[in-house]
């Protein structure tokens, strides 16, 4: 398949005399999609049932003629403020017990049934008049569900929706009580109409408490997106799409991508390596201006399996942002890597958002591809180049990784609820993982844990998984590749407990957990091989083969046939080496890459991509900073 | 003028035993002004509409007779408990939406119109009784407004009262959505009654809502000391003054200013340096005793533009404070010291804060001029000292200032509602450059925004100003001295949108900003000529000449003819030599001072004001730490 | 008496048939008592008025049989879920109006009245059930007082409460405004249906409003357990007890501790290293697996003051616990140690918390003497290596100790309501006076302020005493031992005022405080004779006699005859010079310790217990990393 470019573009935002040359430079320029409409509900129903599409008709055929394809977006995540007047309860309320008012975008509760409706109608209404029109060839439902911390809401409505969620679940108060422990502490419940949301307790609720509180609340978003979903299916043959942000997981991708047919995801390199990335402050200085170089590829890698195999990069970074606590401008050259990169990693598109910078409202200092007087930003040029470039390749077709992550959204939110540790953090610890494996020169896949069949890969790893489910131990006892699990995978069963018997009870697989440490900064342990662990540190006791122990002796890393079990959360330097010594044994060839240069590979190419302010060479080739490059494979 | 020294005084918290005895050591202290009543309104009006003035009349005439001014203060910082149970709703609100409580003071919300009311009300009763009263020499209107962040109020009244106010701006809904840019997310309004206050949306409010919101809640407090004082005009011919807290910017000082006589503020170096001023722990360390060198001298020049000339320092620190973080003693000789800086910058009268150390309630720790057994404290004979030395003074006429800043708290607000760097702050960047020009031994006026004659002054510096209006573009184009604005001067339409053609759009002058980087610390770009710019930088594009730039050949200072534009925030080596460069051209003699040193001109004297914790010399003449000397100018 | 071990367990957290099995085990680890039903309100009355005793009937006959001894709690920490649904307003308020949910544990009001009812009974029930049980040989009462922050309440019952109190104290409103101070800023009061507590003020409210709030909020957990108490008493003989927490001082423990028989405390060594002690870093990952080496003995000696020379660790710590920023595991040995140190200062009985590790709820990552599926934890062996030593031992009979610490649990809020310096904090002060007696080897006693004999010791500490009660004044002034008082004690009356004459105004004693300093990190003062005052520091005026000086020649230790003042917080070394000094002077023997190393003296044994993680020496005797060890005294 050809990788195509596109962008967002807001026609609401200009005059109409301004359309037919925006759309005939994005042409020029190369790009061949275009994503509106997704925030212009008050624009399409300026009142309750007055409808006014004449303009987004000219504004399509304006697009469609110019040559470009349209994504049309639902507008519902930002409901106009007559909808507030109509369901003045349908506002979220944080934990707090504070709606969450009317003034920005995200206003709105997920369990709210009569928004959920009214969503349902809008998008209901534009999939028949949109659903065959030839222009429109992609939908996108709502925004970027969660941003702004909007998956949690303690409304009426949510209460509701939780206590019947639970009610169905467990039948019984009863059978909720013996699941949650609930004779601890004496926190039994004789109804279901006694259970609250988790918040404002006097002191932590209870672990299962919260985790079935977020899974209700998953639910939720699952289920607001499936019935937009169902409403557009009948009405259009175009793929919908979701626009996913980035190190969201307050809900399970994989549930809501399982309705949808291509997961997209919005890339903010820079703003995400200033605003949620923990590296210290010399890697964020380091790549102040490129973003951290891991972070875009394991997103691309997720949304690829969120996606089955299709996804976009519906919003790319095209110069500095608005919203992080520092904002500077990229590199040169770094909005043509961003997108080269999704490419390498098979994305079908890449947006960059937004067309021209909006000189009003909140976005005002969020840079588009053209300056707010239409002038280009330094961003156009790098986005025509990579059209240019695009246009001179074959076609992109993906290699199959050897080396697999499996991950699982239920995993960050126990850990969430019980961090133990204060700085244990589910995501960056599979984060971690995968810039070692990159580090390596590694391709990788991301697996969702209902994945029954792993022979494709050489080498699975499975870091701090709540659960471990049974068909996936079973998958696991016949795998003949190399499997790493832990540090804390499969110490809980669904009902947050400890299992009897004790953790890890991987199969044939002499060794538990008899007591974990969670430890602060400083308080790592040395490893005899070289490096730390900290922060976590399981004492495993048992017989199985040990492969890595600490100076003291302490097993961190055992073994029991090809299936590993890690007990600790390694340093650079021992998840590097770990990683090394597992793909040798799995037949998987690694090299060690200069710092900052990753390396992609497709069916056909192997492509090298420089985040490093300088440049970096590796088997002969050498990268300009910022720089990407690519040669064909044998 | 000869100024004057003076006190603050409670005769209500004393036995009225100790009044006499207490005027006539005040007197013979030197002290002439002694403020009283600002806070006693429960002793005025002890039941609603039951007065008790005998005690004020006899405490007035007591001071009156030891041959002291006074000044009289409206209480309505601190309403009885009585009037909340008339006026539930008159407490402000804060942005959480709970109700700010009685028990402290600057219990009010400055919207509600009931309240308002009551205090002119109180205003006209005490005008009516002391308006002629030939003791009574000044007004003091309220107490520090805004202080304890009470500008800002949410209550029901402020809500009804923001409606209003729109609705007289925009005259209709439409107008504002176009104005504000409400197409963006859907924001659309239909109605003034849908508009709230920005508080509590899920992602920022949209920064036009809230600069109105500012402008709005600005306009309330101008409004309340209006009634004020009008309510006392007729009734005395003395002069109205408010007593102004330090950096505190969130009402518009010059438009309460324009509706009163004198200006005067409330002088805690200390204090300030230790809860109000971001420099590093090390500058806070050497002026831990003497507060910032530059922060004084900034809020007299501030405060005598706002008074037209006519300003005081009502509040003078004497001794440690109670409320900052760390409390610590002046050193031996800093109390002198800031009542010399003040009268050296204009000020007509310094009132120490306060006679005796109150021994009850909030303020304690707070020092006063005697212990709170009547033992005089350390301050009493440095107080008694500047007396003295007044006393041999000739009259002190000021010097007209070569260098102006203009400042406008508009731009503060702007700011703040759209930081774009988490640390960009209008004051800290106004600070800034107001100590570079000290540092070069220079004389500054403070200017608003609605100066329209530059002509006394050969250098003009505008940082920071949000727009620039017309009549200044205006007296700019024609000026003859050497103006510099900038970074972020005039980026912004009145109503908050970037303009079209792109700032600054200076007349004559080809640059334009392409492009704004907010930069962390660690990050700055350092210059060709020495020193970094850094927290900001802007890209600029055009032909104008370019007088300094980064190492990377970025332009940093750009000029046409003599008007400048800087587009970045200098650190100190760097602003300072862009300061003594202009200053040179300007024809401004200018002089490194020595680290703490300052100097101030008056028409006849120059004044040495040394902060530094060790002796400091320049120019032959050497000044003991925390020392302050004059030698009289030719 | 020969001291005991015991264990807190949870039969209606296991099926039945493992009681007599987990009875057993405790007995042959050495175990002879066992603590239980603390928690379990909803398992014994699991509907309103609906009792199920038979389980703890069966279980209090299974454990007796098994020769353990029983102590049995009162459930009222954990009021079941239909409690709330009886008393909606029974749930705590907190300082910004949001009640504190059910959910976890502690959630109710202590001036609930209703829900005070609701416990006495459920005690009585118990009382009249199992009081004169032969197995149940001690009850604990409630769990935790003050646990999570529940001391305070806004509720609607303790304003009620505290209205009424306030009425009680001052009989009228005109008597609170004199006392409080109201007159500055017209705080006065008409009624006290008019106050408040102290919350949501707009700046600080009036630390004699806040005190008083404080002093009421104590008495609320007093009279609580006072009417529990009552309850219990006429029906059974055993010794009541309640088990405190660790640096908890929201309410006075010395009035709680005049009803009940014998005060214990829960004693968490790592996780109260982690989560409330102010020590550096360096410090903290020194003694990380071991617990601050001074934190747990101050425990045990201020809780022999509130028992009057009875006192247990009702919780030990076994392992890992959950609730800290990070858990670690104690080194090997210090859980042996822990129970050696409370036995060394006079315990009756350690149990540990708790037996068998919980896999469900809260706590289940902490750790207890065997694990969840009932393997032995780590803890266990040390816990039965303690009883074989016991079982060895002579009856342990304290010593009478020389040096005595005054402590005043109001003096803890009085600082809290005016720390007055960010990082002044009373028990700090008081750790760091102790911590410094316990380098130099000396046992210590805690004395309330009502204490009026002092004849015992040779020398008194004071440190920042709120007030001075007149009886301690006298005992003072006849007192012929050496004492030390200050800094800042006798600074307030017990109205919070600044008495006059100025403090410490102590008998025969030429020395007044005429200013007050507090100061950051790095504006420390240093001393003549070496090492710093810091983060407080009064100047001191009069003619007594200088001990230490600054410096610069500031009198920090003056003294009248054996009565000295200390003006300033002194750094580590100077408060260890400054203890050795007066110990050489009264005649107290000392030996200064290697890093880690303390030693506690019974009637009849040296103790050795070593913190540090490496083995230490001392006088001969050398002791293993976290290794305790005794000799005979002679
Ligand atoms: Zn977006
Ligand atoms: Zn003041
Ligand atoms: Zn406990």
């Amino acid at each position: 398949m050809k990788p195509a470019l596109g962008v967002c573009y807001y026609p609401e935002h200009w005059p109409e005399e301004f359309w037919a040359e925006d759309a005939a430079l994005m042409a020029a320029t190369g790009l061949t999609w275009v994503r509106i409409g997704e925030f212009a509900w008050s624009r399409l129903e300026p009142q309750p049932g007055k409808f006014a599409f004449d303009w987004l008709d000219r504004a399509i055929k304006t697009l469609g003629n110019a040559g470009l394809k349209v994504v049309l977006g639902t507008p519902t995540a930002t409901p106009p403020r007559w909808m507030i007047e109509r369901h003045p309860d349908m506002l979220a309320v944080d934990a707090q017990g504070r709606p969450r008012k009317f003034g920005s975008r995200r206003h709105y509760c997920f369990s709210h049934l009569g928004y959920r409706e009214a969503s349902v109608r809008i998008a209901r209404i534009l999939g028949e008049r949109y659903g065959r029109n030839p222009h429109v060839q992609a939908w996108q439902i709502d925004n970027e569900y969660a941003c702004h911390d909007t998956t949690l809401s303690y409304s009426a409505a949510a209460v509701a929706g939780f206590r019947n969620w639970l009610a169905q679940r467990y039948q019984s108060p009863d059978a909720l009580n013996r699941a949650w422990g609930n004779v601890f502490w004496s926190m039994e419940y004789a109804d279901f109409s006694e259970i609250d949301p988790p918040a404002l307790t006097v002191t932590e609720p209870n672990p299962a408490h919260v985790m079935d509180w977020r899974r209700y609340s998953s639910d939720q978003v699952v289920a607001f997106n499936r019935a937009q979903a169902e409403a557009l299916r009948p009405l259009t043959d175009a793929p919908l799409i979701h626009n996913y942000m980035g190190r969201v997981l307050d809900f399970d991708h994989f549930d809501t991508g399982a309705d949808l047919d291509i997961a997209s995801w919005d890339s903010y390199p820079i703003g995400f390596l200033s605003d949620r990335l923990e590296d210290g402050p010399e890697h964020k200085r380091r790549y102040l201006r490129q973003g951290d170089p891991d972070m875009q590829a394991l997103h691309h890698d997720l949304y690829r399996a969120v996606g089955r195999g299709r996804w976009w990069v519906m919003e790319q970074q095209p110069g500095p942002v608005n919203w992080a606590p520092h904002n500077p401008a990229p590199l040169p050259g770094m909005v043509r890597l961003w997108a080269w990169e999704a490419i390498a990693h098979g994305a079908e598109a890449v947006c960059y958002f937004r067309w021209r910078q909006a000189p009003f409202a909140q976005e005002q200092m969020h840079a588009g591809l053209l300056l707010p007087d239409s002038a280009p930003a330094p961003g156009l040029a790098e986005a025509a180049q990579v059209a240019r470039e695009l246009a001179t390749m074959p076609d992109i077709k993906p290699t199959q990784a050897r080396v697999a992550i499996l991950f699982d959204y239920p995993s960050a939110w126990a850990w969430e609820a019980q961090p133990q540790g204060a700085d244990f953090d589910y995501f960056r610890l599979v984060s971690e993982v995968y810039r070692g494996l990159r580090k390596l020169g590694l391709n990788i896949d991301i697996l969702p844990l209902t994945c029954a069949d792993l022979s494709a890969y050489k080498l699975v790893l499975g870091p701090g998984l709540f659960t471990l489910p049974e068909r996936l131990v079973a998958a696991l006892s016949t795998y003949d590749g190399l499997a790493i699990l832990g540090p804390r995978t499969g110490t809980r069963t669904p009902d947050f407990a400890i299992p009897v018997p004790l953790p890890p009870a991987l199969p044939g697989f002499d060794t538990t957990i008899a007591l974990t440490e969670s430890l602060p900064n400083g308080a790592e342990e040395p490893l005899e091989a070289g490096g730390t662990v900290g922060r976590w540190l399981e004492r495993l006791e048992g017989t199985a083969e040990v492969v890595e122990r600490t100076r003291s002796g302490q097993p961190v890393l055992v073994r029991s046939g090809r299936l590993h079990y890690l007990a600790g959360w390694p340093d650079p330097e021992a998840m590097v080496r770990i990683l090394r010594n597992a793909c040798a044994e799995a037949g998987i060839v690694t090299t060690d890459l200069p710092d900052g240069l990753r390396i992609s590979d497709t069916a056909t190419h192997r492509f090298y991509i420089n985040y490093a302010p300088e440049p970096q060479s590796h088997d002969g080739v050498t990268v300009p900073a910022a720089g990407v490059t690519w040669t064909p494979l044998p």
